[in-house]
């Protein structure tokens, strides 16, 4: 398989498993499951899970047991998007080129489908087949992913987020958000994989670290371009959005040139992570190379 | 120790476990952590931590187990409150006398301190340092929070709660709103105890998962009744507010009479179920009199 087929196969496998682990219609209350299916199943590029499965190949893990941590973190990443375009936090009416939830279904909808995502994720970890043979790595997935979106991670990073709208932040303090509301849940994509047998070594878990912690920061300077410079119809939601909410953002802070560079020189540290790996890891380079270069 | 004093012992507990687990306001992001202690160290009777420690009583379970479960069930119940009040939601000013937490912060720190809160009980669930001998029973704990929380627990009966507004259920329907509403949450407390080692045999686990939904039905059906004959300075919330949103309860549909008939049986065969366990039951057996009896 090339790259490209790689990639449309660990989509369907994805979406199969998330149809696969999403209440379904006939299920009561219909609506909150409706607006649920409506969220996570609208289409976006699945990032977090093809990392994870990404990683996996460089590790010689068996795909049956990433599918329970892809779903999971992909059920948290559809949560913090619906809760985020609510009115009283970014208020966007679209998202991947739709009605936001709280547009298409109404706000109480929107707060709770969201808020049914969580336990589904942490239920998905704690009840796969595929993983129960191994409890040590269950508690450690649901402790990754707890620890990626708490306080201190992804919803943390959405509160100074919100808090730094109209006020000028540092590069270390941009830096600072952007790891936690972006990079933590890229992050944990990664380190999740490394967390179900086989292991792997001290040191290669160190470098799967350096290499999240990189590209999950390019990957948020590179949404911030694309904010920028993007046309609403590619990037499915509205173009100039962050600017024209006062945020606090790379290229606004820094310029785009100082912010092109920085996604270039984060890549380059990304990708020198992962020598030790070889050729098992040709599609995680891939990815990182898609990430930090992408154009929606 | 008499009852009165088992429950302020319990209670000066849960609270120390709360205090230590939840991020100081020294931590960063400063404001979502201060209305995150606002929320869960506001008080609260703690009935559902009570209930994990009195069941691991009945069980002869180790407390310092306990402790996690514990924090964990009273963080997702505090979640809910939060998300409850808000104005697209029950629209709540007033909680245990207090004004909520979108009135005393905004709408969007309450909306976050309480999406923070889920992360937080399942990092305590896979992190305390009590329970790391025991994986097994960590993922199951995981997984009964999960169950009782999502689209078909708790978030899903305050979903089938709003949509009922003005329409009229039948006892079926508004009993099956209220299990998943407020009971999968009792429930979780008593079989969470029961899923810490030694755990009960199959008979015993019965017996407590029909006592935990008895009960869980009649504390329910007792709010009811609190909301219509309780002062406000008494239940620190608004008397009437039910019937003032024209919610379904069981006192409108079925009359008080038979709303507190409904709980006395309830309450009879929740404690017929406790037989088994003997003497070491019996604080369990008074707690399950206090919910079904209580005045606030």
């Amino acid at each position: 398989m090339d790259e490209t087929d790689k990639t449309e196969h660990y989509q369907a496998r994805i979406e199969a498993a998330l149809d696969r682990w999403l209440p379904d219609l006939d299920t009561a209350p219909r609506r909150l499951h409706e607006a649920m299916r409506y969220s996570v199943l609208g289409g976006g590029k699945r990032i977090r899970p093809l990392l994870v499965y990404a990683t996996g190949e460089a590790l010689g893990t068996d795909p049956e047991m990433l599918d329970a941590p892809s779903v999971a973190i992909e059920l948290m990443h559809a949560f913090s998007l619906v809760h985020d375009d609510l009115p009283a936090m970014d208020d966007d009416d679209l998202r991947r080129g739709r009605p936001t939830v709280h547009k298409a279904f109404d706000e109480a909808t929107a707060i709770l489908a969201a808020d049914a995502m969580q336990p589904l994720a942490f239920h998905v970890l704690s009840s796969d087949p595929a993983l129960t043979a191994h409890p040590g790595a269950q508690v450690t997935l649901v402790r990754l992913l707890a620890d990626a979106c708490g306080s201190e991670g992804m919803t943390g990073g959405q509160a100074i987020d919100l808090a730094s709208e109209g006020t000028r932040l540092d590069a270390a303090e941009l830096e600072h958000m952007y790891r936690l509301k972006t990079g933590r849940l890229i992050r944990v994509s990664i380190l999740s994989a490394a967390a179900c047998p086989p292991q792997p070594d001290i040191e290669r878990e160190h470098a799967l670290e350096r290499f999240a912690d990189a590209l999950g920061l390019a990957f948020q300077i590179r949404d911030d371009i694309l904010d920028v410079e993007g046309e609403t119809d590619v990037i499915g939601k509205q173009q100039g959005a962050d600017e024209a909410r006062n945020k606090a953002t790379y290229p606004a802070l820094f310029g785009m040139e100082h912010a092109r560079a920085r996604v270039a020189e984060l890549l380059e540290t990304a990708l020198a992570q992962l020598e030790p790996f070889g050729a098992g890891a040709n599609y995680l380079a891939y990815l990182a190379r898609v990430i930090a270069e992408r154009d929606h």
